[in-house]
């Protein structure tokens, strides 16, 4: 008996093998050091714990609507408007069990099969599997490495447009790269996806996870607000990754459907999880302030560690809690070529566990130098220094 | 800006008009009877809600493999299994936020476009939503009323097979009629199952739902277990409904898939309610029991007051919490021919709200007799009286 013919155009995040490796590594009583992992170490505020006690005292462990509760909807309506500048109501919020089902519902939203999808490559790897699984076509577009990080490739990603292409997915405050858009670069893609009358998912996945400044969105940028939808997520501002709550902040007639989609999928989001989000949002900031003094801490730690590594180099970045790092001089050093097996080695030799540039999508033609990715969200800052410190002492070795 | 074109195959549940009816008739001032709600009125037993807590004090608030914990896997291998004289292990296994979910991954894992899928009608709306949005051709078979509830046409579907015919959904213990197959009918229809190399979909929300006798699954029936998928939940059983966590119950190069699409869809189920419903398999069956005791007084009001009523009757399920009421008589007796008319008289008339069997699919060809579907699970047994007590004096009248 065969199985569908879709699924072969299935794709995965392959960052599972690492975790894997890690784990196997482990077990045979070695030390690690995770930077594999995109998630928190960090415990959920207290008050997010109890609102969510209250709410199962209260009898919220039946069915909710499809969209969310309505008290959910109004305040991210009003949270994520303001934060945008932008003016939302409950009708443009359907909450999701977290911000990766609004990727797949995103997509089936919006695009035929052969519509071309301009993608970042690197990038978060479900984008090019939900596109490829729903019959379009994935075109990925580039980032260049700059003195301060990463910016897009502009005359690249323009020169891919066709007649055909009719989606953009844009992730700014990037994940793996941690770069941010100036606003120069903003406004040209914004009027690209007006000019060639684009639908953009903004995937704002990190837009309250920065250490300075402040996060500009996509859709409050003139024509925009009509042809794009918000991917937002609890996960990361509130530490609650395993809860699994987001949402979608999209157009109503989108809204609408995706709403219709909850309903055919999964019912709801977890009643009573809504109305921790709820509190998350409503009530005190100290707890997200805190994780987000933990991670700077962090992330000062594993920059300053990365840079000083021969043949490694990172900027700081203000947002995310990743370091695309260039380690093509460490693997000459260490006389190697290829990524994956610089990562095995590292592993086994010091016990730090990442994932690399082939986990974001395959590489592009041209591609010289190479990457690895480290996540500081899940490891204490004196493991991050004793880690890079090992590393450090491998590559000069 | 169009939306995509496959989004006008996606059906919906239109029990949620009732509601909306049922809600604003009620803000007018008016009493409501909710017999429209497949939902329970009863509180989570609290061990459960404990074993949630602990499991956020222990830190399970990140992310966790995509099919699910080690242990709740390995947990509903042995439940289920034992329960159905079957031998699974955690491979099988793959968790979901819901019974439902595993509807629409299950039909993307085996049905490819044009293959006709046999589904229940009436039926749970989510199949033949399910099958058209992702391009099957949706086939319904018929039940037909007996004195003791309602049996499957088996003829009747053995006419409907085709070459093309590749995927069968069965729901025994079926909302909304609540019958249940005979041993005959359950081995007849596995032998077509068999016969014609169709994947099974075995719908068993409600296979612990039951006041009397013992369950059977499909899936131990010669040849079924390697071609039939079980979908399994909490929502009921342990009245979690609104805590969105089920599993599907698969042959292991289905579940491999199952869990592929749950990394794309969703990452994971929520962490620390997977501990939760492992205290539910694992803790003291006082809770379930509890449940049960309520829902069977509520059954035998629900039934006697609607036989009661003239021209209305339904048998008396040993499983479920619905009642299916053939209300013909009764509407005859109004002078009404439109069952959905019949639904909203009564409602302004007496308070009772419910779905019809226009709820659950088109009425086929031929359907001479006219239903409502009473659910019991979200309505006091006093109320229950008083409910039918009204319904009866508004027939009546």
């Amino acid at each position: 008996m065969k199985l569908a013919t879709r699924l072969q155009n299935l794709g995965t995040e392959t960052a599972f093998a690492v975790s894997l490796a890690a784990a196997e590594w482990g077990a045979k009583g070695h030390r690690i050091f995770p930077f594999h992992l995109g998630d928190l170490n960090l415990p959920t505020p207290a008050n997010i714990v109890q609102a969510m006690n209250q709410a199962i005292a209260d009898g919220k462990t039946g069915y909710c609507p499809g969209a969310g509760i309505m008290p959910l909807r109004e305040a991210l309506a009003a949270d994520v408007g303001q934060r945008r500048g932008l003016h939302f109501d409950a009708r443009n919020v359907v909450i999701q069990p977290g911000g990766k089902p609004v990727i797949g519902k995103f997509i089936q939203t919006v695009m035929n099969p052969g519509d071309e999808v301009l993608y970042p490559n690197p990038g978060y790897p479900i984008y090019e599997s939900q596109i490829d699984y729903h019959g379009g076509k994935a075109v990925p577009y580039r980032y260049i490495e700059t003195p301060t990080g990463f910016a897009l490739d502009m005359r690249g990603l323009e020169s891919l447009i066709t007649p055909r292409t009719r989606v953009l997915i844009y992730n700014n405050l990037q994940n793996p790269l941690s770069c941010e858009s100036s606003a120069q670069e903003m406004a040209a893609l914004a009027r690209l996806a007006v000019k060639h009358d684009l639908w953009v998912l903004s995937d704002e996945a990190y837009f309250e996870m920065r250490y300075a400044g402040q996060s500009t969105s996509i859709a409050s940028l003139p024509g925009m607000a009509e042809r794009t939808v918000i991917l937002y997520t609890f996960s990361k501002k509130f530490a609650m990754t395993g809860w699994r709550l987001g949402a979608a902040i999209a157009p109503v007639p989108i809204a609408e459907q995706l709403a219709k989609l909850n309903t055919n999928d999964e019912s709801c989001t977890t009643h009573f999880v809504q109305y921790a989000g709820l509190a998350g949002l409503a009530g005190p900031q100290s707890g997200p302030q805190a994780i987000l003094d933990v991670l700077r801490e962090r992330r000062d730690a594993c920059v300053d560690g990365v840079n000083a590594i021969a043949g490694m180099h990172a900027a700081r970045p203000e947002s995310t809690f990743y370091l695309f790092v260039n380690v093509t001089g460490a693997m000459k050093s260490k006389g190697m070529t290829d990524v994956a097996a610089f990562a095995t080695a590292a592993l086994h030799e010091t016990g730090v566990s990442f994932c690399t540039r082939r986990h974001f999508g395959r590489p592009q033609p041209g591609e010289t130098e190479q990457y690895i990715r480290l996540a500081y969200s899940g490891i204490a800052t004196a493991d991050i220094r004793e880690a890079l410190q090992r590393l450090r002492d491998w590559v000069g070795a």
